[in-house]
C-alpha cells in the first residue's frame, strides 16, 4: 500500500478573511505525513487591479485575462497570497516551500484556443512534475501552489485552482493513496444552498447525474463536481468537499461530502 | 577539490529593462553547471506604490518598509518579477525555482533592531537552508531568490539582495567552489563612476583601504564592496563585479573587476 498524501485545494472566500485563514492553516498545519496545498486567488487581485485603474473584461461572466490582468495576479497569487501562506506555515512549523507551475517546470499548460472566446492568457494544464513534487515531499517539505502555469515558452497563464488540484492530485496518484480535498466556506454539497445543514454526506456518479438533472446542485458546484470525478476516474483513492476551518474533521471522516466511484 | 557553483547577483537597474534583463538571463542561462540566481527589486515597486498611493517614507536616504510597503514589495518582488525571471528561464531551457527566504526556510532572519531608526520590517539574516539549496542543485534546479526572508514566527522581511547573495555564498561554499559575481549596469568597479573605461580589474583588501581613503570609490558602491571582501573572508573563492550583459566574458576573466584576499 502506497503512502496517503492529502492535496487540499484553498477556495477564495477563506484567503480574503484573515481569521478564517488563520483557522485553516492550524488544521492544515496539523495534518500528519505528506500533503500539498493548493490556493485559489481571492478578490485581492480585482481589488489591486481597481486601484491600478486596470479594466477587468468579463465575458459571458468569465474574467478575461489580459497582460494587464496576468500582472496584477502574478503579483497577488505567486508574490502576496503565497508568500504570506508560506510565512504562515512556517510559524506552525510546517515547512512550506511556495510554488507556481513555472517553478521546476511544476505544471505546463499550454494558452487556450477558443473559437469563440478569447480568454486570454489562461493555460489548460498539459502535465504535472511528478517527480519534482515526489523528492520534495521526500525532503518533508510542504507544496504551496498558486493557480499560475507557464508554457515553457516563458509565458505564465493563469490556471483555475480546482484544475490544478485535480491534476497534481491525478498525476501524483500512481506514487501515492492521494486524498484530495476541496475546502471552502460551505459544509460540503448542499441540498439547499441557502442552508448549510443541508450537506449531502455522499455522491456516487449516479446520484450526482440524479441530483443534476433535478436541478439540485447550484450551478457554481458542477465544475467542482466535474473536477472531482475526473480526479475519482484516474486513480485518486477518495475526493471530500467541505469547510476549511473544518479540515481535521473532514480527514476523520465527520462532516462534509465524500465522493466516490462505485 | 569541490564543484563549481556561480552565484549571480542582478541589480534593479537591469531588471527595470526589458532588453538587457533578457540579455542578462540568456548569458545567465549559458553558464554550464550549477548556479544560483539573487535578484534586487528595481523602481516597479516604488511604481507601484505609488499607483496604490502608497506613501514612501525615507529616513537619511534609506526606505522604511513598513505593512504597506512590505505588501508592495512582497507583490512585485516574489510575485512579479521573480516569477518572470522564472518563465524566462524555463524559456531557455534553465529548469528554475523561484524561491524566497520563507520557502523551505531558506533565508532565516531576525527584525533589525536600531536605537536610532525604525526601518520597519527588514531584515538581518541569521542563516541559510545549505542542505536544501544543495539538494535542489543536485536535481540540476536553478534557484532563483527574492529579496525576501522570514523569522519563522509568520514574518516576511524585506533584506538586502547583495546581503543575501553574499550570506548564500558564505554558507555554501562549505560544499562548493563558489563564485558570486555582482552584476549590475557598469562596467565593474570604476575610478571614475562618470566614465566607464576606468575599470579597475583587481581590487586586493591593500588596495581598497587605499582607494577608500583616497576617497576614489564611488559611495554607493562601498556596501556592495564591504560585502565582496566579507564574502571573501568566509571562504568563497572568487567575487566578481561587472555588466550584466556581459556574464559570460565576466566568467571568462575577461572585463570586470576581480575581487581577491591577497
Amino acid at each position: 500500500m502506497s503512502e496517503k498524501l492529502y492535496i487540499v485545494k484553498i477556495g477564495g472566500h477563506i484567503i480574503d478573511d484573515e481569521p478564517k485563514l488563520s483557522s485553516f492553516l492550524t488544521e492544515f498545519a496539523g495534518i500528519p505525513g505528506k500533503k500539498i496545498l493548493v490556493h485559489g486567488g481571492g478578490k485581492l487581485a480585482t481589488r489591486v487591479a481597481e486601484q491600478l485603474g486596470i479594466l477587468q473584461h468579463v465575458i459571458d461572466g468569465r474574467r478575461i485575462t489580459d497582460a494587464e490582468t496576468l500582472r496584477v495576479i502574478t503579483m497577488v497569487y505567486a508574490g502576496y497570497i503565497n508568500k504570506n501562506i508560506v510565512a504562515g506555515l512556517q510559524a506552525l512549523q510546517c515547512n512550506a516551500i511556495g510554488l507556481t507551475g513555472a517553478d521546476a517546470d511544476v505544471v505546463l499548460a499550454h494558452r487556450r484556443t477558443d473559437a469563440a472566446i478569447d480568454y486570454g492568457f489562461v493555460g489548460d494544464v498539459d502535465s504535472i512534475n511528478a517527480d519534482f513534487l515526489n523528492s520534495v515531499l521526500a525532503m518533508d517539505l510542504c507544496p504551496v501552489i498558486a493557480p499560475l502555469t507557464h508554457d515553457r515558452k516563458g509565458q505564465l497563464l493563469n490556471t483555475n485552482a480546482d484544475t490544478i488540484a485535480r491534476e497534481l492530485a491525478r498525476g501524483l496518484s500512481a506514487l501515492f493513496e492521494v486524498v484530495l480535498i476541496f475546502s471552502f466556506e460551505k459544509n460540503g454539497v448542499l441540498l439547499d444552498a441557502a442552508d448549510d445543514t443541508t450537506v449531502i454526506s455522499k455522491i456516487n456518479p449516479g446520484y450526482y447525474q440524479e441530483l443534476r438533472n433535478s436541478g439540485k446542485i447550484f450551478a457554481g458546484m458542477i465544475p467542482k463536481l466535474d473536477n472531482a470525478f475526473a480526479a475519482l476516474d484516474s486513480g485518486v483513492s477518495k475526493v471530500i468537499i467541505g469547510r476549511a476551518e473544518h479540515l481535521s474533521q473532514l480527514i476523520a471522516g465527520n462532516g462534509g461530502t465524500t465522493l466516490t466511484n462505485a
